[in-house]
């Protein structure tokens, strides 16, 4: 049985709220009152009821995190860090995997609002086209943010990598390295990363004066290591003297490594490789795998951080407006796509 | 503004107990006034508040979740593991990150009871050595399930791998590989999980009649590469005629295995080399590493599932009693550590 203010005030013989000031620290409460007052609740083992601060200040300290998948560096990365930096300020987060599911995605926002959570903060599933499981947040007055695979037609804050900027980063570095035949494996054709990304590619082959080859582009809608694997062994009947390759994740490159491996290239001799965020493997692997950074840990942050600045303003109106904050992009070359060694 | 029960039931000139009843399927309402109440429910948009149904009944239907740290593969996959199948029995789950610190899991767990979580389940920072927090979480009767990192002096339901069984089935696949003289990187001194693994090494060393030589041990007390890689660079001055290794985890043997590669050693042989937990990466590599299986899938629906089942006995007497589950575990032998093959 929990104790209520009711109960310690009355053992106490004092007011409600005396007991509820004198437990927030507040000034007009001496220091001797406060000191019997804890004492007392230490003794008791009194903890105010989360469900009793709810109906008073109607903020329950819960946020809502939902993500397509889990087990997964990047999303793995920004989890750790909404949480952390959402204990130091003093709120809790829902972890909710809608795994890659919209129908799931739908449901679990419907149910974070039935909990009357602070806000939300998502990446949508890859399948997710209909948005207004998402525009309900924000009729409902929700803090809402978007990261990572985010929806532009969505008025909420949204924060994301520079993923066309990366894109080009990536292919100029191979055509740096000399690369002339570039192929791109890139992600499903829907999320705006994977877009975004393609583009990148298709930019900086236009800078520097290579066409544009549909035929040397291929999808790993899953973005596993057997898509990239297979992918090469693909390609390379047709184009056995592709010179670069910028996957769209890391680990779609390893695939794509192992299999020119096999095949007899040598990389980056032969064929230079450049993946895309940086997991944990990429730097153990031989070659080390050039690519491009992507912060779990500062977007969990931004994200965090917008929210609590939403706070601090009128929740209302800062939500229901488009707004993108950019986690600047950086290139991490490594011996996989060093054919050069003077530009570093 | 969200609409109550009583709201609805005015509106439609009801009864409360027959909204309640209508949204809740109940039989002795008839499925017209079902019907209506639904379409009328669904065009405001009204959503039973959670915080009401909580005063209701009691439960919140969410779950606590303590975890030492959020980047790890295997505690990762625990997390996709509990929270999935915690959604598909209508639970959430709020996540929380020690990072270690046993003051921060104090506080965590106290802030959870706060919530009124309808169960806690954890696995023990390393310098958590007071259990008194767990302690006051048996006499809440809430359900408190341990895992991975368990105490055995809390009296609690405490799911594990055999962790002294994938010790000795480690160093025994050495010995038959014909390794005389292995090493052993192992955790720190404390948790239960670093003990039983270097126990189950000496049992091995022991009923294969090896002498056990305790400067083939050292001490790796963040799991890292670095501490692999260094460890094996300091031992290789004393013991340059080392032949296996047993690392405490995957991580660990890849940096001892980069170690050895710098130096010249051929793996497997001339030292053959073995981890723990199967990390993605440890199939990646080249060599692959030969692991011990850890199943953070398993794990994590064994500890929802022991959760579940407490829901349906007398919740108070079993929690409050020390009850071990184990998870089994499996060899997994890759190139790194087979100098015969004949054995697979």
């Amino acid at each position: 049985m929990n104790l209520t203010l009711k109960d310690i005030a009355q053992a106490m013989g004092v007011s409600v709220t005396t007991v509820s000031k004198a437990l927030k620290d507040y000034k007009d409460i001496s220091p001797e009152t406060k000191t019997r007052i804890r004492a007392y609740t230490e003794k008791v083992n009194f903890r105010p009821n989360a469900h009793a601060s709810f109906l008073r200040t109607q903020k329950t300290r819960l946020i809502g995190l939902v993500l397509p998948r889990l087990k997964h560096d990047f999303f793995n990365e920004i989890t750790e860090s909404i949480i952390c930096y959402a204990a130091s300020h003093d709120y809790k987060v829902i972890v909710l995997c809608s795994e890659e599911s919209y129908e799931k995605e739908k449901s679990q926002i419907k149910e974070l609002l039935q909990l009357n959570v602070d806000g939300i903060f998502i990446s949508v599933a890859k399948n997710t086209n209909d948005y207004t499981h998402l525009k309900q947040v924000i009729k409902n007055n929700t803090p809402l943010i978007l990261f990572d695979r985010t929806v532009k037609l969505v008025p909420s804050l949204q924060v994301v990598n520079d993923d066309f900027e990366a894109g080009f980063m990536a292919t100029e570095h191979l055509i740096k390295q000399g690369c002339k035949k570039i192929v791109h494996l890139r992600g499903d054709l829907i999320p705006q990363i994977s877009i975004d990304r393609f583009f990148g590619y298709k930019k900086a082959l236009e800078k520097h004066n290579i066409p544009f080859k549909k035929e040397l582009v291929t999808i790993c809608s899953e973005n596993t290591f057997e898509e990239g694997y297979k992918g090469v062994f693909n390609l390379i009947k047709k184009f056995p003297d592709v010179d670069g390759l910028f996957a769209i994740t890391d680990l779609v490159a390893i695939g794509a490594m192992g299999a020119f491996k096999e095949l007899g290239y040598q990389i980056p001799k032969d064929v230079a490789i450049i993946g895309y965020s940086n997991w944990l493997i990429s730097s153990l692997i031989t070659p080390k795998l050039s690519t491009i950074e992507q912060n779990g840990n500062k977007m969990g942050k931004q994200v965090m951080q917008s929210f609590l600045d939403l706070q601090n303003t009128d929740g209302e109106m800062a939500t229901s407006k488009y707004q993108r904050l950019i986690i600047p992009s950086r290139l991490i070359p490594r011996t996989s796509s060093m054919k050069t060694t003077e530009l570093l």
